[in-house]
């Protein structure tokens, strides 16, 4: 068992902390140059809030905001998505709605390489949405990213308006209606997860917190610059997690529009019940995935149906159920990768399509999804104040209620009691992050699904 | 220059050589196991049709059909695909239409990658348009097939009934209503031009032969197992001349059906359009990329509009029209590899989508878009029995027929005849693949596209 205690100085002097200086970055390119005025960047060591780790003498990084001049500032938009063009007049002559802004972070990694062409061509938010995609990269990504926005151009799609590239969150966050947060590239062949863990944990734990400390920055942009309303969904690891930490440092966004991406795991149950019960998967319906998108998440089946029944009427073989259909859905991943040679990057943009789908167009008669949200007030007993995978339905409209005619049996609890445990312990092991003080990371050791980062 | 001269034993003797054996190779994994009973392979080199190449001491290897014991086995269908249900409950209560077959070649690659998905979702065919998969991959990419299958398992495509996954083409292609040739993986970082082509272009024109040989296979399979009104769409390089040698083998197929992809030349030009004349690339229109998909197409900016208006028109700078376009187009996949780092896999992939949309829903009013056709009866003056692409307009029933009303001036014509010269010196060059005889490569050197193999 890793632990690690992190002491921050306060939490609330995160933000007050803020000090102001100015950055210009240029990059020379063809068409475009990049200004940035408002950055993030860690403070000087002096200036962190104070952290120890009792398993390791380094004191972690926590990032700071830093503020420049000029605030209003936004990123440059690239190429033909420059120009001028009478929107109103599409909107009048094609009926198209309001163009939306989609913000969309490591958008320079494979599996938005895959979401931005969905997102673009109108597949995600209908044929009669324009829309602005205002992608995040990192100065290492950035030209990478010039070449996405290339391909975008040359793909001449009507519904795609604008097309802002940057590497400042709160820049390209600006306005955003929705924040697709993919984190940071997938492992690959040769970056195999042994490869970078530690045994003992001390490195997935000072791992974990770094990876976490990412997004606490996102958090703190959208709450600056986002739509009010803003939809988040994480999908970068560890995404509950992640999704906690952000929404607590956007408090003037709803808790409840931020998600953890758990449809990926959804698809994949409702896929190898669908081999088990040797029926087409548009057969299987219902499934649940509770809990963290980790090897401690829960595939239900007890609640889940086939052809209208519950699974256990037509899956009689609950030794399958009980140890095997867990690992096969939580395996998939890692079995990709040894075929593929590369991470799951089209089905998870997939399954990020089928999330989002799922919270703008009506949630099936009977159906429900499975999306990481915000337990307040759950109907479960689930704890409070994490960010926990649950049966939900949507009327359309972005917003979603849980399900509530769920049942439970020993098997099925206990094991939602486990990764509510998990999920507890990460966040004190965040809590410095999250602004709850005294960070104490206590984690029994790495849970990360095989085949992600 | 390179010369290179090939003489075959003779042109019909290549169908007539084949010989029988049987080759019974298993791969083992967890869900299925491959077979291969119809293969094709090169005879031992004492059985190669004489080939003499005058710059090359070395023969080149002519490829031939070998047929084995049960040419009725088809390859092995994947995973969840393999379930029996009731479709045509499904034609009937969704009204969908009747399945299609769509084999796919180089489904293992990037371009695939992204492609297979657009397939599945229905963006191409159709939401009332469930879909077969038929995936050629090679022994080296078998295992990566088999990784794609299971993304699209987890995709929970509704219309995607059945996936197939092989690497003979006498299975994969069998009853195929479109096949898509995508060829080889695309050349990456570290694998630029210039590290493939020797100075003097002798190793090109070994290149250019050896990459034709893949599809005349090809061409053979699709004439033998595919359906008899199958549409070709060759992606594969040097595709015009695939597609020629692919027809020249295939004929109980129309040859009107085969196709080789200039669309994402249209669709680059259209966008290098809009961004000169400061419009939205919706407003650009009647683009024509005549010729080779290579250094000598021609972007047609005589006959394109902009806003309903010749673009002479509206960009009066005839020195970019006439030096720098061009230019713009062909550079830009050169350019992408240099920003991402990777070839255009997403955007050729939209534009193999565009030209399937194409041929399946009618040619808006008064527009037109290119495609890489047979020459035969062309109204233009072009050389008869090459593949060139031009101005087509389709009713949406699979089929095109030319656009009459083109105006040329001397500037275009004597590009098209450029052009249209080399397309007749790279036929010569395989005249050995196409049953004319002896083959003569002449070919003035590369002239492939930045950013392609």
């Amino acid at each position: 068992m890793a632990v690690a205690e992190f002491i921050p100085s306060s939490s609330s002097s995160l933000t007050k902390r803020a000090s102001f200086y100015s950055s210009q970055l240029s990059y020379v390119s063809t068409q475009i140059s990049y200004q940035r005025r408002l950055s993030v960047r860690p403070l000087p060591r002096t200036h962190y809030s104070q952290i120890c780790c009792s398993v390791s003498s380094k004191e972690a990084q926590v990032p700071t905001v830093v503020q420049t001049d000029d605030p209003k500032k936004k990123t440059e938009c690239y190429g033909v998505f420059c120009l001028t063009y009478d929107l109103k007049a599409e909107e009048e002559t094609c009926s198209w709605k309001k163009m939306i802004n989609v913000a969309v972070s490591g958008a320079a990694g494979m599996i938005s390489n895959h979401l931005l062409f969905k997102l673009a061509s109108g597949e995600v938010f209908g044929p009669d949405q324009p829309i602005a995609l205002r992608l995040l990269g990192s100065d290492r990504s950035i030209q990478a990213l010039e070449g996405v926005a290339m391909e975008l151009e040359d793909s001449l799609y009507p519904l795609l308006r604008e097309v802002n590239i940057g590497t400042d969150p709160y820049e390209v966050f600006q306005d955003a209606e929705w924040a697709l947060l993919i984190g940071a590239k997938p492992r690959g062949p040769g970056m195999e997860r042994s490869a970078l863990l530690d045994i003992n944990g001390q490195i997935f734990a000072e791992q974990f917190v770094s990876a976490a400390g990412l997004v606490f920055l996102k958090g703190k942009a959208l709450n600056a610059v986002a739509s009010r309303n803003v939809k988040v969904i994480v999908v970068g690891n560890p995404c509950n997690t992640n999704a906690l930490i952000c929404l607590k440092n956007a408090p003037n966004i709803p808790a409840k529009n931020f998600h953890a991406l758990t449809r990926l795991d959804e698809n994949r149950a409702k896929c190898q019940l669908a081999l088990k019960a040797g029926v087409f998967y548009d057969k299987v319906s219902n499934v649940t995935i509770w809990g963290n998108h980790s090897t401690t998440q829960v595939p239900d089946f007890l609640n889940a149906k086939i052809n209208g029944l519950r699974v256990k009427e037509v899956i009689k073989d609950t030794k399958w159920l009980e140890e095997e259909f867990t690992e096969k859905v939580q395996k998939r991943g890692g079995a990709l990768i040894q075929k593929w040679g590369r991470s799951s990057a089209a089905s998870t943009a997939v399954s990020i399509v089928d999330a989002i789908r799922s919270l703008v167009t009506p949630t099936p008669e009977g159906d429900w999804f499975s999306t990481g949200v915000y337990t307040s007030g759950n109907p479960y007993g689930i704890a409070e104040d994490i960010v926990f995978s649950m049966p939900c339905r949507s009327k359309g409209d972005g917003d979603y209620e849980l399900v509530k005619e769920i049942i439970f049996d020993d098997y099925l609890w206990s094991r939602i009691k486990k990764s509510e445990d998990e999920l507890l312990a990460e966040k004190r092991c965040v809590a410095h992050l999250t602004g709850e003080g005294i960070a104490v990371c206590d984690l029994p050791g790495d849970t990360m699904l095989p085949g992600e980062m």
